[in-house]
């Protein structure tokens, strides 16, 4: 069939993973429209080829743009004061939602999970980082963590950023410590008796993580991993913010078929 | 206990995983004891805790020093020629191995198989590849390939290297198209319209191979993988031969809880 | 002094030198402002504490606002069939150029030291890469290039790139090249006898070029050295367009005060 | 000519380069060749093709067999308790000297210095690196240095070193930070506010430093530098301990033709 389904605005149920046609495009709707990370969503969205956009809804828009696209997914780059109340609507109207907003903290996702529990069927990706180079940085650092003496993390960004080391640097040096507990690994060799304060860098949770300020950087890290004889080095580069989208796009794609509370879009990834 | 239990010759039963304390050291026989790599082997498994060294036996070597040495696990780097016998020898008598020796078709793995399969409880692993961090790289660029839109390879040897590009380049290359084709994913992109020959690099199985040969060199080599606005680099350096010996004890290790014939040290690393 | 000198259009010697007051921004001129680059230029020559934006050119502006505006110096990016004439009008008014547009051969550039000859005491500089990493990526390759055993040279693009490998690579291997021709060094080591087609790159006078096409690439390039025990790597990362304009910069600063031709930036950055 | 000429011991003169067939190799005297360092230079000199060794003297050993074998180099890496007495004898017999030996201070180069006026034609060359890749690193980043924004060093070695950062990493802080005062850059942006200890890294006279220990590691060193848009990053990989013998051998060829004292194989390597 080459025609669109005509899913109407009280025909939410047109929008259900059993009833749609492989060959159909997504019809994805995008709240904060009109932010930064929105935009390029919306243009990613509506470049792809399996997905289609059918309702841009930004601060003081209307939800029920949404019904009236007939949007099958949802994607959230809003604000935590508004969240809430667009993923409320989302699951009683039996729309999938892909969140990228932030301030989910364990009573949000419990109150989430009691909504999606009364949903059959209805799908939610909450994930904090949609950048698949990340995600997938993180996860081979805490598969290999097991398996070699030595870990260490040095990030590097541009100057003018606040923190250090970077949040993502942070996090992966708590799952490669979790990994490496898990496995009765204790801390990494150093023989260190001299040195200059700062030298081997901040520990986190026993980890070493450097962090490098560097003009003309822009987000990148390296998980360097030791074992006798050889050295293995994760590297991720972020060069543009765009970098996010096709991470967002796997969450509009595999939401429909994932019902329930999804957090981290590691769990679509299948590593 | 302190002491070594004392199995006899004649109680092979004794090596077996269910009989044994483990607090109790595992006993070890090298077959290849003198060659460079059996060396090595034998120094490993000598320095490490929970090891012990009690049988090396060369090219003219007696197999029996291994039951009078109660050895339970034998590591095998030796010659195509001599190899098969030396498993038939392990496997009657109950003894598992871990074997690097080269020269394992599909016929010698099937015999193999047959032979562990009427000798229940005894484990066997072949592996082409002891170096954990080449395992770990190989496998992570497989798991990675099918989430970005390109991925090549490029590899770093010194100058007297007779192969370009390396074999492990090769057989990495293709896994990450078996990732690809099972993902449905095409080759990568490139506009590439004017060329010097070489340029581009070998073609693998539809993945670009880059070969340096470089004095100085050992033996590295880096999987680049690229989605929008980002890249993935993982990238494996063996700065010295001694690099296999960890990869052989976690062979030592497992190869006792794992009946039958296994092929492959990734197999044993839980990824 | 707070007050800019008002030169006035008929008097262009107060642009000299000799007697400007250092504590003067420079007064620059963009010819091409509105193209790509041009636009970039404006703004960091507005950015600059030394330097102020005193007349913007586009295609069919007057040069006769360089005058009115009083520019000392002039940045030209705008096209091959025009850039001579804004240079003749340049040196006859004593205005200093900076020049990145294309097309100078070795007539043109004999053409305008011919006007400068006749101009003492006025600048140009004609440079074909404005980005001081790249430059100074070339300079140190060669410098090295004489005291090493090997060298290759990796690049890594976007895949929607035409060439491979890049100009600035091929460039980079001509320089290795010459250098080490002048150092009477053969090529690098190869014990190579069993090769797929391509694994050793392109050979670009002697040097092994290997081109990586990547989504998520930018414009990267790596020139590896190796001697006995030991590799020497210079990386050069270009992240943004953005990234010549510090090399502008440098050439507004310095030109003034270096009377003739000058063709390279790499001149003016005392290597 | 092809037979060696033969010096005798009364005969120092013959050694002057004046006198010296160009085609004729280097007649080079090893002090402390039973050394681990001096075996290595024994093995270069003999294997190279342009000199020869001629003598082997040891801790217990006789200067004459210098002298004996019509030295016209020697090498020493011995201790500083007797490595003036060496250079005496040297200086006194018109040899010319390469020293690694450590414990120079003022006091002992300028006495050196005083013995080498004296011997017109004499050469001394006094190193503390004789790796020709560490020196190109640090030499390229003092050049860099002036023209960027950021410039911090990671430095990576193997896990029993006691020392943080190395002392090769701080010297090229200190040339680092020499060079960009000199040329009036102050220390590199960074609007770190919220930091963990130790996550920036040690300051070395402005430089930030920061030291990886890691299993598999031999010594590795990168300075990352960074301007808008652009990083340029110098590596230095560190393999093998013969990666010093080069630099030797370099040492051996030129210091017969620069008369007097020189400090750091960088002088030789006409950068």
């Amino acid at each position: 069939m080459t025609q669109l389904p005509d899913p109407g605005p009280d025909d939410p149920a047109s929008s259900e993973p059993a009833s749609r046609d492989a060959a159909d495009p997504i019809r994805v709707g995008v709240l904060g429209a009109r932010g930064k990370v929105g935009r390029e969503v919306c243009r990613a969205v509506s470049a792809a080829d399996d997905t289609v956009l059918v309702a841009e809804v930004d601060a003081d828009g209307d939800l029920d743009s949404l019904l009236a696209g007939g949007a099958e997914v949802v994607v959230d780059f809003t604000h935590p004061d508004v969240v809430m109340d667009n993923l409320r609507f989302c699951v009683d109207h039996g729309i999938h939602s892909v969140v990228g907003t932030t301030g989910f903290d364990d009573d949000r996702l419990a109150t989430l999970r009691g909504w999606l529990a009364e949903a059959p069927g209805t799908g939610c990706l909450v994930a904090p980082n949609f950048s698949i180079g990340a995600i997938l940085m993180m996860r081979f650092a805490a598969l290999a963590a097991p398996h070699v003496e030595s870990v260490e993390i040095v990030e590097v960004h541009h100057p003018d950023k606040a923190d250090a080391p970077s949040g993502t640097a942070q996090r992966t040096a708590r799952l490669v410590a979790e990994a490496r507990r898990a496995a009765g690994r204790g801390p990494g060799p150093d023989a260190t008796t001299t040195s200059l304060p700062g030298a081997r860098g901040a520990d986190v949770d026993g980890v070493p993580v450097h962090a490098v300020r560097l003009r003309g950087a822009v987000a990148h890290q390296e998980v360097v991993l030791g074992g006798l004889g050889e050295t293995l080095t994760i590297r991720h580069d972020s060069m543009d913010r765009v970098g996010f989208t096709p991470g967002v796009l796997v969450g509009v794609r595999t939401v429909g078929s994932r019902p329930g509370l999804t957090v981290g879009l590691e769990e679509f990834l299948d590593l």
